[in-house]
């Protein structure tokens, strides 16, 4: 085993700072998101730090990096109050990769990478076609985070769409087979394989394998 | 592909929104947590809600529930200012499962689950010393998210242990070649397989596959 302090870290070079740190918290549920700007301009961004809020109301929440380095996505949010999240598959992840170039404002990712923006009813954002999980959200608080300019991102999901096929009878969605990729750091994907389904853990009992 | 609007969401009954809603943010990086109480007693739970802030300062964050579903990390973390984060390998996942058991305070999970203490230099959190990647945070914020009575954890990183295999020349972790897993819904565990690593994005210029 290695061990590093924190003036180690400190003292390491940015980029393999950088490498270290985004690894070292897990693999991420990746995802694109989809806005329009006030003149209805679609926008199409990757976003690594989807996080649970809660289930009942359907809260989901991401981190946007600070208004200098990510601006597109959080203005569009701000200025319509909704957005789309859309799992990425193998068939296209290079060019959900490919979205996060650094493109002027105005300029539509779904052009330039190659995914079709798709419109539902009532939803002004767009859904990423190609994606076969994605659902939309409506903005319910941007909570600053002041320790290093960053945004909690939290939105309620208003719509979802999704092939039937992925969804359990009792409400699981599977992942594994539906192949939503997750990601490490900020430049591998993954796809993934069970291990096992646990039951719902009491004290004092040995946990069974359901299957 | 199936459609539902929110007053579907709505009236899906309790467990069934539960495991959609859960399930449908994707994969997650799954850890354990390990804190202390003042008296010194050691408490371990296991939390799929770590999400990346930042990597200079190194700013780590997860979700905690309601203080009244998840009371002892929280509480713990509030009275001594420290925490370990620790990757959870196949090994051990059913150990790491049994921690959401609902035991009482001062029952400590590492002895109910069988997993092992393990004490560092200056650390008065147990890291887990079955786990091949663990870090210690130092308590900077605790932001409530009023919506839905949850609450954002920051922590910035003090020190990581880590097998020394695992890190790239380039400070990326292999996390899959570590076998850390990430987890779907509440109950299930996932081993990973690389697809691809994209180089840096650039606009107008085609990704390349660089391995």
């Amino acid at each position: 085993m290695a061990s590093f302090s924190i003036s180690n870290i400190e003292s390491w070079e940015r980029f393999y700072r950088a490498n270290f740190i985004n690894s070292l918290t897990g693999f991420k549920s990746v995802n694109l998101i989809g806005t329009v700007n006030e003149l209805g301009q679609t926008n199409l961004g990757i976003f690594s730090s989807i996080v649970h809020i809660g289930s009942n109301p359907p809260f989901v929440g991401y981190i946007n990096r600070p208004v200098k380095a990510a601006p597109h996505t959080l203005a569009n949010i701000q200025a319509t109050g909704v957005y789309t999240i859309n799992h990425i598959h193998p068939s296209f992840v290079q060019q959900a990769h490919q979205t996060s170039a650094k493109y002027a404002a105005g300029i539509s990712e779904f052009a330039e990478v190659g995914l079709t923006p798709e419109f539902k009813e009532n939803i002004s954002a767009p859904f990423v076609g190609e994606s076969i999980i994605k659902y939309a959200l409506s903005l319910q608080q941007i909570i600053p985070i002041k320790l290093n300019d960053t945004f909690l991102v939290i939105g309620k999901i208003i719509s979802i769409h999704i092939a039937s096929e992925v969804v359990s009878e009792d409400g699981f969605l599977q992942l594994d087979k539906a192949a939503s990729v997750c990601s490490n750091g900020i430049d591998r994907y993954y796809t993934t394989e069970l291990i096992k389904r646990y039951p719902y853990a009491k004290p004092g009992i040995e946990p069974q394998k359901i299957s």
